[in-house]
């Protein structure tokens, strides 16, 4: 536990605390003013000790007897997680994962804006996907410095491609990667990198097929 | 804790294990054949008692003084997960997103084939993406019956169509759910449904930007 909190905020935390934010919207949707932590623990696919600890990282958020206040603790998280402020998004590799990411409804509606695709293929320049023009790669590094700041870089490229891509997106001055390349990238922890890799849900429902499991005891 | 156990297997540890294999895979690709829970734990991102205790569900696989061997913890995993068999996955909502997943690399890679497309939009019947044929989503029930079993339905519809396309799935008698859309779906529980919500990495990168973080301290 000490060697976890020495290196600061607890990392298991840290990925909880996007699936407690779904989980508060769901609440908020349905109109529920109030969760305890054991209901919280159920849906987030925890326990309640757990939930109690991670949302003390945020202050003193529980009301005794009550639990906490869903649009309040929503907000609380959101607030920890910087995502009050929107972020300004670039993708890099405009196939059929990267132009689906630049349609993906989820990202704007949670702040993630989408400004700018880049890919080195002739026939893609110029085509618009949602709105967004793709200029060619050679132009990252221009268009970066016109914007100021690009938060996140998103690569949809090949396997083989995602370290070239990596290593771009960091010279160009791009603050953070998500790698949806199934590959992976090494930048010597310059900047954030996180890997989105699809199959990790389908491993999970391969547990669940693989014991005939039935009833309550799914997702999380 | 107690009640964690109770319902069988713990959830945070079985959202762990597909973490576990893709640190696993790619320590085998650097050909290391030994590694502690420490290391696990750093790679994962959590403590190594958490790490000791997830493994020991599997068994005694710890070698004292050695760590855990690569390959054969891999193989535990992964025969834990019921990944030794390939998963026959279909895809309802052919889409931008529909089709990215059906070419997807990293699936096949790992056992889950995806060997139909459904969709409503008649001008998307007959076209083929990486190989599969989009067919009318009338037909799913028949081609479920026809093929024996379906492990995974694939939505990726529009967020205003999940819940009618899982009604179809669990109707047609798939067996699991692989959610996209980022919508909520109820299917009374009759079926184990899996969401992904692909602003959850960018979520958490929001934080690390947020803080201003640098060092060894991202990932996981």
């Amino acid at each position: 536990m000490g060697s976890k909190r020495a290196r600061g905020f607890p990392k298991p935390t840290l990925n909880r605390l996007p699936l407690y934010l779904r989980v508060l919207s769901e609440l908020e949707r349905k109109k529920i003013a109030f969760v305890s932590s054991r209901q919280l623990a159920e849906l987030v696919g925890t326990n309640s000790a757990q939930v109690r600890k991670d949302l003390s990282f945020l202050g003193e958020l529980g009301v005794r007897g009550l639990g906490y206040e869903v649009t309040h603790l929503k907000l609380e998280i959101s607030r920890f997680l910087g995502l009050e402020k929107s972020k300004q998004v670039v993708v890099v590799g405009v196939g059929r994962l990267g132009s689906a990411l630049i349609g993906y409804e989820g990202f704007k509606k949670k702040g993630f804006c989408i400004i700018g695709a880049f890919d080195i293929d002739e026939k893609k320049i110029g085509q618009v996907f949602s709105g967004i023009e793709v200029q060619p790669l050679d132009e990252l590094k221009k268009f970066v410095s016109r914007q100021g700041t690009i938060d996140i870089g998103i690569i949809a490229v090949p396997a083989s491609s995602a370290q070239i891509a990596g290593e771009l997106l960091l010279e160009a001055g791009v603050k953070s990667i998500l790698n949806f390349a199934p590959a992976p990238l090494d930048l010597n922890n310059k900047i954030p990198i996180r890997h989105v890799d699809l199959s990790v849900e389908m491993q999970i429902l391969s547990y669940y097929l693989s014991r005939g499991k039935r009833g309550k005891s799914y997702g999380g």
